[in-house]
């Protein structure tokens, strides 16, 4: 027993070897094959994109031009999202120092593998066809790729530095599997509504990463210190990634709601919800600084906060005012839980948080989902009519009896699965991930871009400091000369 | 009256205080409170965007398909707008070397305000419903306000560097309360067609944030002349903003056009306008230097010059070569601007322009107010229609009447009122902003984030220069041992 | 002769001038003069943006909304593919240290002279109007315009650093015109499908780059060696490009498609491709390097071969696996060419590619040619439908009884006229580059922007550093002093 203990004990405290020359490119490889074989067994495109069956759907469903065509609704809408993975939350994660080029470079690999997946194990549980057992796929279906990678690069904001790729790729196969089947229990089988994610993509995600990173807790992390922060211009890096996200959000949330006044609706409350965080963001930066001077971290961040919150309520006639109040309160608490949560939880929950998602994502979808649960809890015909309330809550088929009491408790429920799923999936993965066999950093080495990438030498030259230190050496050596005359005389 | 004056004297030269940690959150939270409020009072969702009144207009309209909600015209020229807001004036503002913070950042928290002001602003002159007494919002209000919002942005240009953010949301409330007013004037009143808004957002906001900084004069400015410039890097940041204004213009000038030929036209027009633009700022600046360098500063601003000078007439059958000239004159006009104007400007009439709005926004949307105007003039029915005619200039209800010709001479008029709002109501601004209580920056303390920011500390470490250096400290050493040793001796 | 010899001798080898103050502006304001006075003579607007036009089209098709419009077909598109011409390919460029401000801004220079230039030749080609000698453009005429561009774009890559702005503006001249006759014979006369111009843009425009780089060997171009190289930001800067580029690659090859089933089918295959390139770069890049480290080069790059070699087959049914499929070699073959054949290509064949476009565009271009042909031949009435068979190919008019095979013989034969046009045609236009009147730098003043741009002086304060260094200032003084008083004792 003492035998097994010590020989754990050295299996797993051994010499961190951040070598990922084999399990990089074996995992890149294998999963993309696996890509491959599973695509061309289940794979296929829908009726929409496919051009027999649109011809042929075109004339069964008369319809008369092709501007009906799904992809005229969405696509937009797609691309802007696309925007936000990959340049969002890619440059968003450039504000350290020495981390940029695996924060966007990272962000780009999980994502361009996660969304592969994640057609995969949505199309598994949302739209396999029982009669032909394949998965067809159009425009929605990569715009719900996307969300399902964000939830996995949400993650990736906690574990910032502190991981190798190869365990990010790890992050995100069970991220996205996990959030294929969370999603099918809030959005099928609990029957929730949740168009922009806040319980599915940013509740789960936001725990999903908290829970790995606190498995992972480094105790010695300090001895990075001096590469986890920023500079000028890695800031000025982040703040593409802050506005892109910002401005693109309110497609995210409207990107996959129902066409018509779905869509408008949905991008009009988030628009307003995130103007409002901006400003309770700000106010709190300022207030929290002796002399009121602003923080880039709560800029970058918090600021955001009101986007996240609207993910359920935005297509819901939640009013303009209403979506104001969200994002004014989320960012509040967003700026509080960076001020005080964030080192809090670092010191008495051994919770390492490097972007700090739990205040961007786990606490505002969480509210998210909340929220969602009392404007669906308040609905009624007055407000969205009767054939409206139908239309809005899908109140059909197995659920034509639902009243909006019931939906409101199915959201609150859904938010709580969406929670379950982050901490328990996290904790799991977490363990998975502290076999020492995925080439991670040692605690002196994190928040180093040095470790996995080529990185240019830096010799910017700065002429005038150059030529300074040149006339200092000339004076210098006249000095040592000189010295040297008096030595010797 | 002695004692007044001098009661006078002491507070307006007293010691600049920077500390807005009182006044930034005080403005921030009681304004946000303040549109809740308002939004709780007047906002309600258009037919567009409200479940219950698109069902019944779709049935009441004969709507067939989804497709035809206004989202699906405007929405990707929304996004693109949306981009210029944020990305492409924040960045544009962040060339300086020390305040790409303030630059993006402070752009940021008044663009932010700001659309939320203008949503009611422009509702209550506007689309006010006399009935309810409510305004009813849609995506072409968010397009309004963000448009709204670009005439204090364009302010901000002038005024970068010398004033703390608590005045640039000053600036934004009475920038938008006045756009408003002008906008009603110009297109309401006068029934001038501005879709891109050459008269209400360019010349308009390049002339109050001139005459705002014309108040706001700073004798001793020279004192923060060593941050008053770009750095290497700096200028590809500001690229970005220049870049994203360039591509979007075409969106902006067509964003909010009539349904049909109208938003291709303008899209064309504008695009031909920056196209030719580029090549003639390239030229003069290459003409103006020695040796025929260019200049980053003309690459930067000049080359947007003609979609400002296209924002009225791009809707107009103005023909893609007249928008080839447009483009040429106003491209050679700017550059010369900043070649010639802006430093005369600052000597002879004391007007201190830091990102050159006088070149960039003042004189080509002034322009493009009277070439708005003389394509009105011409206007006729050979190359319009008679529909078309009426059509494109809205010749109904009061003006069925109007003729190419007048409608010429109130465009000419509009742009006048235009430049009056701006001059007048700057003017009034400068003098509130000039109270000491607003927390500016002294005379040599202009143009660094510092003062506002928490700025990190720039330890971005150089390997070969700070190996060097050590090498010089232990050099040095051995030289003070050596010498305290030959004093010794 | 010998006299002759040594004449040109004298003239060719010359002391390098780069001085471009009169060569730049002529160019600039001559040739804008001149498309100012032939699109006067030749450009009108087509039936969707003329106002007279669209209501009578309206009226004579029947068409019953706006929406029909094609702008709401393609819009979202176009301006995808803007931002790929100008922030897309202008940043991939700006990855050396010192050449940044030429990266972006020669690229903005030449695709805003380009564009105009396109309309011209593209509309002579295929859209001259026989009886009124005019062209009509629309907004499907501006993304052909901005692809046509894209062929010079990608020549400048082979050329970054080496050349001047005026050269840059000849290359892009004749590139115009060979892109507008080879695409000319591909497209109509052999009735090739190419939407995405894997052959006619990438293919064409890396084979024009190659041969233009290689009649301008440098042979003592390691002179400049020191600048050809990236630093940390610059690498960042790249990735803005790199990220751009890929993310709007499924609108750049489905801008132009059919409407309907044809534009999401071309942006789900090349999404797909895309992703599938990421993976095998990155494996590839990291199994290259001693201890798996990733390589900037690599990942700005190969990572898009997957949308280059997908440009003709996109909107064929190559189904998903088989984007896949595509995705995977390319990504692996472009990462190899950076690996070993861009330096083997320089050492043995002379050829300096400064992007290394042979790996990213000149043989993905090709193979996407040859991908498009095996599709093209193996496209039958089972996957398409008759009808649908028609519609993808066009098989309609004198191309009637074309059966998938012969179509697929075409495809392959118009690869190869695009890698000959760029052969050919790069190897005339490099002589005419040889003239010594263009103002290209010295051997040891490439990559160099202080050559063509006035830059910033370096003087980045950086504070502890700079203290440190006033530190060592006064301690030197310190000791200069008592050395001194050494020397008088």
């Amino acid at each position: 027993m003492g035998n097994l203990c010590e020989c754990l004990g050295n299996f797993f405290g051994r010499q961190k070897n951040t070598n990922v020359r084999v399990s990089l490119p074996a995992v890149c490889f294998i999963w993309q094959i696996a890509m491959i074989i599973l695509f061309g067994i289940f794979i296929r495109y829908d009726e929409e994109s496919d051009v027999k069956k649109w011809l042929e759907h075109k004339k069964s469903a008369n319809i008369s031009s092709n501007i009906e065509n799904d992809f005229y609704f969405r696509y937009p809408s797609f691309q802007d999202v696309h925007v936000m993975i990959f340049v969002g939350f890619g440059f968003l994660m450039t504000f350290l120092k020495r981390y940029s080029f695996s924060g966007v470079g990272f962000n780009f690999l999980i994502a361009a593998f996660g969304l592969q997946w994640a057609l995969l194990m949505q199309g598994w549980f949302h739209s396999l066809d029982p009669v032909t057992g394949t998965i067809s796929i159009g425009i929605e279906s990569l715009i719900n790729a996307d969300f399902c990678c964000a939830g996995s690069l949400i993650a990736m904001g906690a574990l910032l530095g502190k991981v190798s790729p190869v365990q990010l790729m790890v992050v995100t196969l069970f991220g996205v599997t996990l959030f294929a089947v969370e999603e099918y229990i809030i959005l099928d089988l609990l029957h929730c509504r949740d168009a922009g994610g806040s319980m599915v993509i940013h509740a789960f995600g936001g725990y999903y990463g908290l829970a790995i990173s606190w498995v992972l807790y480094r105790p010695k992390l300090h001895q990075s210190k001096s590469l986890n922060g920023s500079v000028y211009h890695s800031d000025m890096f982040a703040m593409i990634g802050t506005l892109f996200l910002w401005m693109f959000w309110p497609s995210f949330n409207s990107a996959i709601t129902d066409h018509g006044d779905g869509q408008p609706r949905a991008a009009i409350n988030t628009y307003l919800a995130l103007a409002s965080s901006v400003l309770t963001a700000v106010a709190i930066s300022s207030l929290s600084q002796k002399k009121g001077k602003l923080d880039m971290v709560h800029i970058q961040n918090a600021t955001l906060a009101g986007g996240v919150a609207m993910g359920t309520a935005a297509e819901f006639m939640i009013t303009p005012y209403g979506s104001l109040i969200v994002g004014f309160c989320c960012g509040i608490i967003s700026t509080f839980g960076y001020l005080f949560v964030t080192p809090f939880l670092e010191k008495t929950l051994k919770l390492q948080d490097t972007c700090g998602i739990h205040n961007l994502h786990a606490v505002p979808g969480m509210l998210g989902g909340f929220v969602g649960a009392i404007v669906a809890a308040f609905a009624n015909e007055d407000v969205y009519g009767k054939e409206g309330l139908k239309h809005v809550f899908d109140f059909e088929g197995d659920f034509a009896n639902r009243t909006p009491g019931t939906q409101g408790g199915f959201q609150a429920a859904g938010t709580c699965v969406a929670i379950a799923f982050g901490i328990v999936g996290g904790g799991v993965v977490g363990l998975i991930l502290r076999f020492p066999i995925w080439g991670d950093p040692a605690d002196d080495n994190c928040f180093d871009d040095d470790v996995y990438w080529e990185v240019p030498e830096e010799e910017e030259i700065i002429p005038p400091v150059l030529e300074y230190n040149n006339h200092m050496i000339h004076k210098h050596q006249d000095i040592s000369e000189s010295n040297f005359s008096v030595e010797q005389s």
